[in-house]
């Protein structure tokens, strides 16, 4: 599945983030540092209680010393507040889009295609966004593409375990598979005449593309579209994270007010 | 109007963010450093256009050595892109709420009260969304929040320069006077019954409370408001930009399809 080089130990920390994937995903834990002394409240607990049931070893530590791991995105991060618990953890695994696409569903699927969204904290924050309106996947194109790294993680208070990431070696013959499987194409454009609340989401499985920021979605993908939309702004273009939000919730404002 | 602490020297960098603040608000400009024998591209060009117009004194110079300066949030950013502009601004200054609240306006405004948001990325890019959905204001509480530094400026492409921010002794007694001066009040409130887009942001004068990630609105305020309104997620709450951008939206979406 994965390349060597993002098989690396990883690590993640703060209560909620460590919860939310030992809750969803035991398995990718491999150790668990508590710090030294801490008092533990419920989230701790929680952690504490599942670590065990699932044989995860436990080592109470000074925190301090992982702050010398933790240079990410080649920033070195100083004075990061651990909130007293820290995971090593396997990555996140990347699912298959043929699996994903076979897979018989009983309701209409909602994906979000990400065009070259470098930025961690947009990655993290789109995904959190993704879960929380039930949205069925992510596909992300195998290169111009951030790796699922801490920030991610963290930025997705863990959201990354509840939802099937997909990396595909092509973004416009995925997008042809799609097509040619009945799903519909809606490219954010800012060039577009239509508004994203003009078109309709319901009664269809459909794929949201956005792109990087300054460049936007490549043309090859504009062109194979069914639908192009942008959010009416009278500023620059919304931030990648905020504008996912913004046409993800009309997509589920309308379904669910059908 | 400001207290000393924040009148220290400020400095902002990138294309964007200084093409942005020298073409709104050039006063706030003391001087431009472009780095030592840069290539001007079209928005360099117009920065140092600008500048030649405005009488700011420009200088070349090897940026790299301003990033000690740097070290903002307690983080220390190593490798910042300075995409070969700095430029050193007086702070970003705030409005007074009787001047704003008293202006008059042919149309119904649109406000957003922050209660205790203090991550910077989360306040730049809500400043973003507001200043790309012509949003009125923004009010912040003097305590517990976001100072404007240079990562909210940053973060929200110099949208600082376009919407009047507020500071507030008190937010409740501002929301007193609003709901006086016959504004509605509506607050985010995860525990509401009652879906952002099922109430009416048509025809009223209205201000959004979006509270601190964790915590919320404070009890006070909901207790306050006309409205509680949760956006629905079926995993944690939304990141605070990330909400904002959602129910801004859905109130621009309204207002266009009277």
């Amino acid at each position: 599945m994965e390349s060597s080089s993002e098989s690396i130990r990883n690590y993640i920390w703060g209560k909620n983030t460590v919860l939310e994937t030992i809750s969803q995903n035991p398995k990718r834990i491999n150790k668990i540092f508590f710090s030294d002394g801490i008092n533990f409240d419920n989230k701790l607990k929680k952690i504490k209680e599942l670590a065990q049931k699932n044989s995860i070893f436990i080592q109470f530590t000074n925190l301090n010393k992982f702050n010398k791991y933790f240079e990410i995105d080649k920033k070195k991060l100083t004075n990061i507040n651990f909130q007293g618990v820290i995971a090593s953890v396997s990555p996140v695994e990347y699912q298959d889009f043929e699996t994903f696409l076979n897979k018989k569903s009983d309701k209409y699927r909602k994906i979000v295609i990400l065009d070259g969204v470098a930025d961690p904290h947009n990655f993290g924050a789109i995904i959190r966004t993704l879960v929380a309106a039930s949205y069925d996947a992510v596909i992300i194109p195998k290169h111009r593409s951030c790796p699922i790294n801490a920030t991610v993680e963290k930025t997705s208070c863990g959201a990354v375990n509840h939802i099937p990431i997909i990396k595909a070696n092509s973004l416009p013959s995925i997008v042809d598979t799609l097509k040619k499987n009945d799903w519909w194409i809606i490219a954010a454009d800012g060039q577009s005449n239509d508004n994203y609340f003009e078109i309709s989401y319901k009664d269809m499985n459909f794929a949201i593309i956005l792109g990087a920021e300054g460049e936007g979605v490549s043309k090859t993908l504009l062109n194979k579209a069914d639908f192009k939309i942008k959010i009416p702004s009278s500023f620059e273009s919304l931030n990648v994270s905020a504008a996912c939000a913004v046409i993800v919730y009309e997509s589920i404002r309308q379904i669910h007010q059908m």
